[in-house]
């Protein structure tokens, strides 16, 4: 069902929640990521052997507070454009099942002192494009194809 | 159908014709407004009497580009947040039978360079939540509820 979370705490626990029903894969792509609960309920779900993979803005993964560091530390594997335009995108797949959307970035300023939408879905015709995009976006962001280094 | 958008001038033709088949009502609750093509489509509609609501962020709203003093000055109603943190939704609501939201505000910037996506949603199931939450929000921010004046 689709469901604009309110403020606070309480959205936070509500993703939280379905993020940790994941049994399998994970798929992250988000512009920021700095939430310390969220990144350490992925760093679970990673333990748990769930396949986590995540892509990110180029741009805003090095500033301070973001979580991605902590991420690739525990062994999860990130990929971020190189484009001069931001990658915006706000959505993760659990388990090729559920997509989790919106405006929402996983920080705590968004999350605490944001108006926000978060929309869940479970209807595959919903679920595919993100999937599609999310693989399309994975291999346009390969490393080997990385040309600034 | 879900559709997350290509880059570029297909995406805003897309967008272009979405909200042009107006004909009662557009409800717009937009972080950042700074496209011209986009605020001219809504000055269009105002125009030929489609009634036209805006809600926006205040600190984004003042800045070079915003369009939202060209919508004001058509006589389009904007209201804004009065809070510290950001009124961070991008959706539009076409007479209330078609949900537009996603990661996308409306600016060239997004539309051209970033890596965007964008929901259209005609299921009323997928519409009223963001119809409900237009309305607390159109409230909430009614001017004569401000305090900084």
């Amino acid at each position: 069902c689709p469901c604009p979370l309110p403020h606070g705490d309480c959205s936070l626990s509500r993703l939280l929640s379905l993020l940790l029903t994941a049994r399998r894969t994970l798929e992250i792509c988000l512009f920021a990521f700095s939430s310390p609960q969220l990144g350490c309920a992925v760093r679970l779900l990673h333990r748990r052997g769930v396949r986590v993979r995540i892509v990110t803005d180029a741009q805003y993964m090095g500033l301070q507070g973001s979580q991605i560091g902590l991420l690739r530390l525990a062994g999860i594997q990130v990929r971020h454009d190189q484009e001069s335009g931001y990658m915006h995108h706000k959505f993760a797949i659990v388990d090729r099942r559920m997509v989790i959307t919106g405006s929402l970035n996983w920080t705590t300023q968004a999350i605490q002192n944001n108006r926000e939408n978060v929309l869940v879905m479970e209807d595959a015709e919903y679920v595919k494009p993100f999937l599609d995009e999310f693989e399309r976006i994975w291999e346009e962001y390969n490393p080997i194809n990385y040309t600034f280094f």
